[in-house]
């Protein structure tokens, strides 16, 4: 978190048309910098010069995965991390497809999703429990067997997360289920992984893991403070607590258990 | 309400630009799972497995109507109600000759609208009174000979609300000026009647009516919280109430004038 | 202000993408009349109607830029002021190449941008000190040099503001640091400038200066109200402040200084 905060890494997040704002303020808010930009005729030069990439598949379009595309290349070859959130990968062919492309023709450092996405991504939509993010042994399994599988970091988020590189495997536990209820909170925790992962590239999977416990830790305060009012004032908090919460305060509270 | 909650529908929201995180977070609030996908390469696949399709050409493009359209012959082929809201139309050529492709192409359930709106698509801009959304006589008149000439449920927005089938005529007192301070409340409204007409596809007039009646009293709750605040305070209490309310208290304050 | 409120302007905003919903609801906030229309099939009859248009190329893509241009001439032909906001030039050659080519198709009444944007648009990237916003002689002379090149009322802001057109130069001291974390700020402020722009289009720099000194002020308020809570309470408060701030309050506690 300090971390993040001294070196304000530059944040080139190319996600959805529903959560650019809340992306942008929350990556503000633990002290990133996010910066947006999507058209082909750009996307490889603010990738070159971005500390990470985030590529989010949540409104796509066969432009936009052109655009995703290049600018993952152009990440590779500067040595960014890019990280992947695969939306709604499972519900439509399309979808399906897309995820395949970047898979295959970027080198992805993280993969984020839940545990049906996770799933679609190798093929086994429909046959696994735990979609609603209920984490049990098929989906810590699933995480590991999924890294395995893509040969990249996995987080699998839930009630429980899982984050493994094939590995080790490692659950955390923080979080509170209003983050369900408020829009985009699941792509900018890629987003936050992504800081995380910019600022220290070469152990993506402490990175992954602090910036779970981080922001389950901000979604718990943040729930204290509002739940006798709701989930409106649930967001704003949200963000408040994204920018107050030290290091100390997360690391006390963190719930986290290596189990590989 | 407390049926959509039930149920969770899923709303695939084609929706503009502008609204389309406020729309999102305001179905969570409801208890919808919003799914906004917009590409030509996915939408009939959307629109087929959700549960009611929202159109709205608040930021209009030729590609996006062409999209619409797909997505609409889709809910209509799967006998999902679509709803449609004609953001600006009276304002340019482009909006009128949408409007007029979207009633041609696709079997819509709901139209939503202000009244200057409406009576654009009735080719009546300028000659109606009440544009800025005062009902009068002559606006009950509008909803009622729309819906008589749309061949559809019509819903007329203001300061009253007016719904009508083209025999029946509802008029709905409940609401607050502040919402038209909050951008996207219209467009949110839209999402809430699509939540409402996915769970009570055979009773539109009522879906909408109670949609309307819903959403006023949250807007009137929410005002009485924050009026000595201001509109910021307003639209994330007015998120508060969407997530809090329930039928009973509804009920108890809705203002429903049955007119014919 | 009041002036803003009395007339109610309509700005027609071609913004990106990430704070069309934040922009919309600072102008409804101030008493202006939002509306965007980005397709080139009805961008020129939009910008025909409004009472100004605000380019804003945050996140820029070719077909745009076209419209951007479109929109620019229709607004010129009308008379109606045309305010530029130039984010990210600098960052990328497309950047460049957009801006240059806005200024050179349209005749702007208004560029507004940090340090090292404007030092962008004059080719000067990367010798100007202060691009982090820090006024010192540099950026007061970089506004007044920009302000005769571009032939243009130019605003530069950042901790201190300056406007200058060629001529005059005045610096507007109000603001806070907190406006840096939330997204969209600067943008909303371009937004500010059009409205102010559009009610007192033959006084443009007295136009730039009275928004500044408005939005500055109520930033101070809004943290003044929020500083233990954080910057999710902010922005929330700040629109409140843009509601509820009077002419009054905000001359009273302006900042401003005229240098030449």
């Amino acid at each position: 978190m300090e971390l993040v905060r001294q070196n304000n890494p530059l944040i080139h997040c190319m996600t959805n048309d529903v959560v650019m704002n809340f992306t942008a303020n929350g990556l503000l808010a633990i002290g990133a910098s996010p910066v947006m930009a999507f058209s082909a005729a750009e996307t490889e030069d603010m990738a070159s010069v971005a500390d990470a990439l985030l590529l989010n598949i949540g409104t796509p379009s066969n432009e936009g995965v052109d655009s995703m595309v290049l600018a993952g290349k152009a990440a590779n070859r500067a040595g960014k991390p890019v990280i992947f959130d695969p939306v709604g990968v499972g519900a439509t062919p399309f979808r399906n497809e897309i995820s395949k492309r970047i898979l295959n023709e970027v080198d992805v450092a993280v993969v984020r999703g839940n545990a049906g996405e996770i799933a679609a991504l190798l093929g086994q939509a429909g046959t696994v429990k735990g979609v609603d993010g209920k984490i049990n042994a098929d989906v810590k399994e699933l995480c590991l067997q999924a890294a395995k599988a893509l040969r990249t970091v996995v987080v699998v988020t839930g009630e429980v997360d899982a984050v493994s590189n094939g590995e080790q495997l490692v659950a955390v536990a923080n979080g509170h289920e209003w983050l369900t209820k408020v829009v985009g909170t699941g792509c900018l925790l890629g987003g936050v992984i992504a800081a995380y992962a910019a600022v220290q590239p070469n152990s993506l999977v402490d990175a992954a893991v602090e910036a779970l416990a981080f922001y389950g830790v901000c979604a718990e305060q943040a729930y204290e403070q509002t739940k006798k009012e709701g989930i409106g004032s649930f967001q704003q908090t949200f963000l408040n607590e994204l920018g107050n919460m030290t290091d100390e305060k997360a690391a006390a509270l963190k719930r986290v258990e290596q189990i590989c």
